[in-house]
């Protein structure tokens, strides 16, 4: 059940209507990895940042079961850094500042002690990296989940079509799902997805929830109504961390079991925007991690009429 | 278990992505009508229409169980008329025309029949004429539903106020609980709306489904994804009149019937926007109901973990 994450570790600077961060620590892999490590440990991380990054943060990292022996540390130069303003309904955001820094030539280097990787998460890269990481994996791991953006769609469409079909789950948003397959309804995006490769298919809606879609199943797992998102950066990952870290602890990846992994990773999410940053994941309990499985669950439940009168 | 709507009857010329109509029969209280005979016989309805209105829809209705006894045909003049354009992927529409005609000054006559209401629908129409049922019943209902729009709170917020703090339960829109409530969380605008009088509170959402709130309460219905969304004029006014039909049918409104009725009115927006105008609301079985009920619960259907392992 060795779980493998590749994504950037990084910098992020931050403004929401409720405030703003200097650099503080972001980047995907850091949201999966910490999330993912609430189901199982270690969760092995693949990802590069320049001598900028704080010892202290990396030994964060690892107090919270992640292993960063993947972690290359590249002297002299500079960590990714992104900043980014949201508008006030925190639906949409302006990046204000991406330095590629020690991004710009990543070589994904596989420890040999990643060679026993069962899970592998693709967290958000240029597909190229994301592909070459599956290569240099001696045996294909059971389940690879990709992550990716709009971004990529953009700049590197045929890149990415070959990277998504190589794998098992890809998980994007909703706008992602449309542009990626040229279709409004969902129901056909989601069937011009299935065709480019992957067996499962995530869509990401927000506050709407997600949906995962598998042959002809679908399966509707609603986001908990929030009174208060504080900040939603990292929520997508932090669902993806969640989601393969849950079927990584159960080693169980049935469509039975993704619907749970599904609800585990909007659990784990409805967390993340509660505070800046990474904070609200670095002292989560299993206890209340349950009690808001329990509120997802609750949330959609319905009794059966015992005796229905229809006329 | 007495179930009396009031709305409009009209017209509507419609243009979507898929085609247009010329005038076809529509109107808040038709599809409210409709979809609620499905659940309970017969349908009392409280409208106006010009000597336009052709005596075969009238029989249409009344062979659904729609009772027409307060249904006012103003000899001399015009029934009400919409139109509106769909933009392409139906999320806004344009309004082209509204002509008022018989609606300029509908008086709401009860007739004696229908004092035995014990459930009463307000569908969409001026919050004034909605209030003058409520008082012009002798006895209240048992529940009141109310429907309503952004245009009244742009052009009559103080007497929709009155109104809506006389109901038991609001049904509107994501943006209309932003607009009534000035609050971009729904959690916080449904507790804002529900102090303004309805112990109940249902925000639809389109194809994110619907919330249905009471007090500290929430339930999440999703929508059903579809391949294919033809018309989703009446989509609305079909939940509403699903919703209500199934309660008048029950005759229970505690909060567990209510997440029932919910369901159930989703299914019945679900059909209706698979073909034009009512034309789907016209032949429907209860078989391709439930069946359709069916797929709702099975869209959100989790069997439980028999042993989770996290670490």
């Amino acid at each position: 059940m060795s779980l493998v994450v590749i994504g950037t570790v990084a910098f992020d600077a931050l403004e929401t209507p409720f405030g703003k961060t200097d650099k503080i620590v972001g980047g995907a892999a850091t949201y999966i990895g910490l999330s993912a490590s609430y189901s199982v440990k270690p969760v092995k991380v693949v990802a590069v940042v320049g001598d900028d990054f704080p010892q202290s943060d990396i030994l964060l990292l690892q107090e919270h079961g992640v292993d960063t022996e993947g972690l290359q540390i590249k002297q002299g130069e500079k960590s990714f850094f992104w900043s980014g303003k949201y508008a006030n309904d925190l639906n949409s955001r302006e990046t204000l500042v991406t330095e590629l820094n020690v991004l710009a030539d990543f070589d994904p280097i596989i420890p040999d002690s990643y060679q026993d990787c069962k899970y592998l998460m693709l967290g958000n890269l240029t597909p190229q990296i994301q592909r070459l990481v599956i290569q240099r994996l001696i045996n294909r791991p059971k389940l690879i989940v990709m992550d990716t953006m709009n971004f990529w769609m953009d700049v590197a469409l045929d890149e990415l079509k070959t990277t998504i079909e190589m794998v098992d789950v890809l998980s994007i948003n909703d706008e992602e799902a449309r542009q990626l397959s040229g279709q409004h309804s969902l129901v056909k995006a989601a069937k011009i997805i299935m065709a480019m490769g992957p067996k499962y298919l995530i869509i990401k809606k927000g506050e709407h929830g997600a949906l995962l879609f598998h042959k002809n199943k679908v399966f509707y797992a609603p986001a908990l109504p929030l009174e208060e998102v504080f900040d939603p950066t990292g929520a997508g990952d932090t669902f993806a961390g969640g989601f393969i870290g849950y079927l990584a602890a159960t080693d169980d990846i049935s469509f039975e079991n993704m619907k749970r992994a599904v609800i585990h990773g909007s659990a784990m999410a409805s967390f993340c925007v509660e505070k800046f940053g990474t904070e609200r994941l670095l002292n989560l309990t299993q206890d209340e991690i349950e009690a808001r499985e329990q509120q997802f669950a609750d949330l959609v439940a319905v009794v059966p009429a015992t005796a229905v009168q229809n006329v």
